[in-house]
This record gives C-alpha cells, sequence and structure tokens, in this order.
C-alpha cells in the first residue's frame, strides 16, 4: 500500500527571486516530489502556503502518511488553526521531516518546545554531512557522508530537545558544526530534522539527499491506525478498574464529569 | 547563595472545595513553600492565578532560579502571554517542577510538544511511588520507594516524549502504571515533571514527598548565567567566520540583514 | 526476503523439571519459533547451549538477521567466545531481542554494560503489560495491555541504561512495577528486552505474546549490508584527508602503523 | 567535603617517548592533578599502570568519588579483575571520566556495550571544540568553544550507545567531525567521555581544557551513599509482598533459595 505522502512548500521565493527560480522553476516542492516519485512505495503529492488553508484542510491531512515541510520567510505567515491541526496530526501517527530553514516553522517550534535557535551564514561554503550511524534507515545508501560545494552554514549550539538519534552531523568549511539530521517521537508519530535545503544552491538536486530523503519518508511512516483521542485525558472509572476497587474519600469531580483541562 | 524559588498555583480548589480547604486551609502553594523552606540553601515565596500577571511578571521570573506549578481547573485562564514568558525563562536556564494536574497546563504542553494526556481516577485508591534509580539527585533520601494510601489515579499512557530519565513509576491499586517522575532539558532549562499531588488528599504533607521536592528543586537549579538571547537566530558573517572563507554564490539574505523567521 | 531468525534456548529446565516439560515439551525454543513462523516474512530455525558452539558458530551467525535469546540457570556455562562473537554480530547490525531471564544472559550484559539485576518473585501473580506507545511497532496489534493471570514477577529497580524508548511497562499483583519491554541501539543492532516468558508459566502460548515477537523481530531486523569492520579503528592518513592538511608536530605512531589499543 | 578524586594514566608514553616527556615531565597524570586541584573542593591523587593492582585496590576504590582515565598503547595490560572492579563501582556510583584513547580502554568498552571505534589521524591539525550547550554544567565558563592549535583528529562514527547529553562536538581541520564530549548512566554511576588530550600536544596544559576536567569531576559526583549491591538479584518472598499474595502455580526456585545467574 502506497505511502502517502504530502511536500509542503511556502512556494516564494522560488516566484520572487531570479536566481531561486533558475534553480528552481517548477518550486522546491515539485523538485522534492520528483525525488520522491523515484520510490515505487511513495504516492506523492504537494501543497503550498498560498492554497485555502495553506493546502492542508483537516480531511487531507487525516489521509497524509508523512508530510515534509519547507519554509523559510513566511513562517508567521502559516495560520495558527493550521498548526496545531498538523502537531496534532502528528500525535496521531503521521510522520514529519522538517527541511532546514523549517527550524523555525510553527510547527517544528511547536513540537520540540524549545527555541530551535541556530548559527548561520549565507557564504556558499562546503558543506560535509557525515553519517553517524550508515546502518541507519534514514542513512541508508549514503556511504560514509555527503560532500556539498555550496551551502549555508548552520552552526552549534542549535537549540532542540536531546534527539532519539544523532543521524548526522555536518562539517563547514568556515569552521563550524552542525546536527544536520536528528530524530523525534512525539505521540505516536516520528519526526526527522534535515538541515541541507538552502534555495540559493540546488541541494534537492543532489541525488544523496534526495535517497536521504526517500529514505526519510519511509522511515517516519507508522502503519498504525490513527490515534485519534491521543490528547484526551480518558476517565477510566471505578468499575471499569481492572482489579477491584472501593471509591475512597473526597473528590473535585462529579461522577461522569470530564476531566478538567 | 540562595536558589530564589517561586511556588506557583491556580489557588482555586482551596478557597471554593471544603474538603481541599481542610488539608490545605492557607493554599497548596504554602504548603509546598514551608515544606522547601526546610532547605536552607532555597529562598521561597509564591505566586497565583489573580495576581497581575499571575504573579509572574517579566522582572519576576528574570530572578526565578526555578519555578514549581501547580494548576488544575483553570489552564486556559493562564494568559498565553505569560505561559510563552515562563517558556522563554526555562530556555535561559530557569528550572521548572511541574506537579501532578500540571501535565495538561499551557506550560508544560507549551514545553513538551505533545498531547501530555493520561487516564485517571478519582477514587482514592493506594499508589506506590517506586524509585527507578535510587541514587539519582532527585530520589536522595527516599529509599526504594513512597507509599501514598490514597491517590488519584493516573496510568498510562502518559502521552510525553521519551525523557531523559525516568526516575520514579508508579503502581496503583486498580491495576494501573504511570512514569511518575520524568526529567526533560530545553535550551538550558531543566524540566520536572512529578505526578503525585491531588489536591483532595493531603499528598504535599507527606514527609517522602516533600523531600523530592527540595530536592527537585537544587536538582533544577542551573548557576549558570541566564542565556538571554537563547531562542535568537544569529548571523555569523563570513569577515567573522572561524576560518577565512570567500563568499560565493547568489544570497536571498540582504549584507546586515537580520535572519528570516 | 525471509528474515533469518534464530531462537536460542539453553534448553535445561523443559528436560528436566517435569512442570515445565508438561507447558514445553519440545522446548521454549520450539514454541517461540512454531508462533515466529505465523509470520510469512521470517525462515526460523533454533539453537540450543549444548550443541557445539552453542549452535552459534561464526558461519551461522554471519547468516542470521535477528536472534532471541532464552536463558536462565546456566548462563556461566555459555563460553565468553560465543557471547563475543554474538555481541560483534549485534554490532554489525545482527537484530537482538532478550528474553525474560536473559537479563542476567552473558551476552546481555555486555550490551548493556550495567549490572541488568531486579528484584523477583515467584509466586504465580497477576501481571499485566500495558502499553506505554500503542502505536509502537513492536506494540502492533496489543491494544492498551496484555493481561497474565500467573507471572513470575520481576521489580525495579532494574538496573540497565536509560533506553531508547520504553515500550512496555509491568503491574504486579504483589505491589511491583517493571519495564518489561526496552529499546537499544549498539553499533548498527538493534535490542529488545521483553521481559515476560517465566518457565513455569504458559506465557509463550499467549497470542498476544507471541505478537509481540513477532512484531520484535521485524522491528530489530536492520537491512543494511553487515558493518564487519564496525569495531576497527580506522587510520585515515594526511594523504587521504577530505581538506588539504599538512602533517605538524612529533607523532607517536609511525607511518603506516595499526593504531595502538 | 571534599570529593576524593583518582586520576589514573598508563605513564608509559612520557617515559619512553622523548617528546611526550618534554610536554608531561611528570605524566599526564600530574598535569591533570594539578589542573584539578585548583578547584578546593577536589582531593586529588594519582594512579599508574605500574603500580600494583594499578594502584586501584578494592579499599582505594570504594574511597573514590570520582575516577579519571587515561590510557593509550597498554589496554590489554590493564588485568580484566581490575576492569571489572572499576565497573561495579561505577555502577555503585563513582563518577568516571574517560579521556581520548580511554576510548578504547577495557573499562570504557565494558561500560557502553559497544565497539567505540572511530577514525583518527595524527596531524597536528586545528580542532575546535563547541559546545553544544553552554549552560551544561561541564561548560561552564567555556564559552561557545575551545580552539586547539594541534591536535589528534578523531572522526566520527564514533560507535558508541546514544548518549544522554552530547556536550561537545568538534570540528576538524582535515575535514572530520567528532561528538567529543557525551554523558552516559550505568547504575548509579555518571560518566563523561571527552575526546581532547593527545600526548604529543600540550591540551592539558589548556586553561579551557583544564576548566572541563574540574567541571566535569563535579558534575560527575554522586553524593548518595555507594549502592552496593546493585549488581544482586534480589528475591522479594511473598510474605513480604507489598499488596497480600498467596503463591500459586509450580516453581523452578526452592523456598530461600539464592536466583539463578
Amino acid at each position: 500500500m502506497a505511502i502517502n505522502t504530502v511536500v509542503w512548500n511556502e512556494f516564494l521565493h522560488e516566484r520572487e527571486n531570479a536566481e531561486v527560480k533558475a534553480i528552481y522553476p517548477d518550486g522546491i516542492h515539485l523538485a522534492i516530489a520528483r525525488a520522491l516519485s523515484g520510490d515505487p512505495n511513495l504516492a506523492v503529492s504537494t501543497a503550498t502556503l498560498d492554497e485555502p488553508e495553506h493546502g492542508l484542510p483537516q480531511s487531507r491531512l487525516d489521509g497524509t502518511d508523512v508530510l515534509l515541510w519547507w519554509g523559510h520567510r513566511a513562517h508567521g505567515r502559516v495560520s495558527d488553526e493550521v498548526a496545531r491541526r498538523v502537531q496534532q496530526r502528528v500525535a496521531e501517527g503521521m510522520g514529519l521531516i522538517v527541511l532546514h530553514s523549517g527550524h523555525f516553522s510553527k510547527i517544528f517550534k511547536l513540537l520540540m518546545g524549545s527555541p530551535c535557535s541556530l548559527r548561520w551564514r549565507e557564504a556558499g561554503e562546503r558543506e560535509r554531512v557525515w553519517a553517524i550511524n550508515r546502518s541507519h534507515p534514514i542513512a541508508h545508501g549514503i556511504g560514509e557522508h555527503i560532500e556539498l560545494p555550496n551551502a549555508e552554514m548552520y552552526g552549534e549550539p542549535f537549540l532542540v530537545p536531546e534527539p532519539l538519534e544523532t543521524v548526522f552531523i555536518s562539517w563547514f568549511q568556515g569552521g563550524e558544526v552542525f546536527r544536520s539530521g536528528l530524530t523525534y517521537q512525539r505521540g505516536a508519530g516520528r519526526i526527522f530534522y534535515f538541515s541541507p535545503g538552502h534555495e540559493t544552491y540546488p541541494i534537492y538536486h543532489n541525488a544523496a539527499i534526495q535517497q536521504v530523503l526517500r529514505n526519510a519518508v519511509n522511515w517516519a511512516y507508522n502503519p498504525a491506525p490513527a490515534w485519534k483521542d491521543v490528547s484526551d485525558g480518558v476517565n477510566v472509572p471505578v468499575a471499569r478498574a481492572r482489579e477491584p476497587l472501593v471509591a475512597t474519600g473526597p473528590s473535585v469531580h462529579r461522577p461522569g464529569e470530564a476531566g478538567l483541562r
């Protein structure tokens, strides 16, 4: 069964900046979608900021297995409602791949709970993305590292929580390091942050980067049914306790009342 | 130098529910503050929901080393601004101890990025809080477990991220288990969630629970200076790179421009 | 392509203890192997202590994708050489499922680096295995918990390193709790410890327990090629550095010398 | 009360290699001991390979709060008995700081359970040690990075388990990266691995490196009483269960028997 994969892009720089347009004439989302389509397990579509509800109405998200997110200059234009909706779907089990400048997106900051800040420099310098565990499913087929002749520098400290796994760490020509591939779990959903992908360099045309993206979608896919009530506090009444119980003592709840929150 | 410790309480049930008032006539915050004051390293004060800015103006938070948080029925009345302010202070290095029903507080959900939901039952049943690592600083002096004759049941699944450390797991008479003591890091700040503390039972009068709270404040205290710009993306221009660099390629930023976000 | 799965069992109690023999007349290994064979992706065989090299010569381990390990009273009879060989194969990428009393096996202690000690009681009491994340691949199809009417109690503290993920926590009738399902990574290999399985109760005949075992094998399988030199320190000479380098300063190594260890 | 700190060194290269001797005429252990002595909380002594029991008899280890370990070419000469003894003391609560080439020491490999292998090059190249969390107690006072003009390159992949915290990551002139500061927990003991420290460069004379070592000793110190029986499986008989129990079913143990292992 195909993994329903949606590539989201704010799609602004590609329309307004001639140099970016030259690299991604159809937008970063289509470049990534084409790369993912090389994997026959993936059913890929795209969504962009300017579509109604940013292309992510509830019904579409409910049918999405894995979402990729690229945004840079318009994080603030993403509605809080859509960001919360994506957060809830991740908790229910949808996979999420956050790309490059998406570190400052609403959805990534909501899911991390930390500032997600970093150091940066746009100088076209060399980046070498080292695989920390080359046998990790996300690093499959990459070898020991990926070399990017021109990249935006992202440097530590990167203010994210300790990850489940550090999959990649990048070396930069100008002297910095960066944890460029990190995994997280939130509820039933798996999250992968991957930092390469600045829009003024053809990074998503790099075959090894495309391989990481395909790997990451497969890794993030959770075939379990959506955990729809994952955010609900659930009362287990005395009569349904697993062991015989007699209630005792005072209560701040009335019988049958929903929990406080 | 004393650790400036603030105990925050919504302080509603103690004023409106006779049974809660009988247990905590001056409020849960004062009961906890008295327990903490047994530690001469701690300078303890309190804050409540109905004070201006909930008692947590920026100036006071800036001088707070560790904040304890108890809330239950009025999470929604805490202003978004104050919740964000607390989140920022945690990122800068303030310690945070979230208590019991605070699992559904705005601040805890903001920091965790996950639903923080759980199962619950108010039946006055027995809870046994097992120390997973009795040599952890937060478990100091507790022995192998704490026995609570009457407690509200909180049961798994508890929808929080994988913790740095699982310090306590609780057994409940009715058949459930719960990870009742968990540590996290967000930015420079340490977070401890501790689940015992329902308001209809005298749990904060229990000597072992009080010991855990004192331990937790000492553990959460970070003596490093506040990391004030922890949330800022910082540009490192080519001229200040650690290794000699010549910029190359196109740019989406103008020189000297602040980063996009 | 089938996942080559080997079920290892010391196979002593089933031959010497009439009550254990009544439950597992062909040995625990064959009961587990039959349960795994319900999954068409798995090619299952068995090995036991009394076979030459305990049934695990290098050539067989080299072709094993996932190994399950059940031992209890004869951990000391497993040769150090075979234990080290299994450890190396895990580092290369073989999955390992350690069952019940295997917590004190040579191989588990070697991989954990900690005492792996716990509390125990053999009283046939009730155990309830709670799924902490019911959407985790290992918990697939289990529901919220597994109820075992008779089990040996394993209780905290369980002296293992903090896991990557806590998948199950057990409640025991006698008042204890236990982290009964834990995941780890060592090198390229994934490890799952699963505590239910005492030999005097028919636990491996339980359908939900069998489902967990099938899930765990699929989860632990790493399709990456074996990382054969995973344990070698690798010298990267100046001439093969990724960036131009001129060696400077004194050396404790002669050119071309293998690293010290 | 002072933290009893022992600096262990194999002390071979300083006696046999003129260039190493010129940098550390009294041995690396004494250079480190002097650096630690700048902290009035620490009571520092040393031990070396050639002393009886390598200077680490049981009685001395029992009184040691934190042990630092430097070894390189004679890991194999450390007796298995002493390595196991140190491992047990870590489980009981002793802190351990493993330095540089100690990544391949018996004690570190025992505690990690993984190969601990890495890439290396001895070319005197530049290393920049970046603080991932500059507010971590081990990074206190360091600032954003430490610059070492000449260092041995240690490069990823570094085959260790996922750490509790990544404190430092190093950049190397030749193009590699390395997780140079990592924390772990084993039983009651805290472990810090810190990679800088090659013997042909004066790295332990660097003030920032010395600061990290002092910080690390304070961080690793666990004031809890030694957990002497941390490695024992403990039987909890039915009569001492926390909840009333009646034993049922067959048993492989006789009453009062010690557990199998």
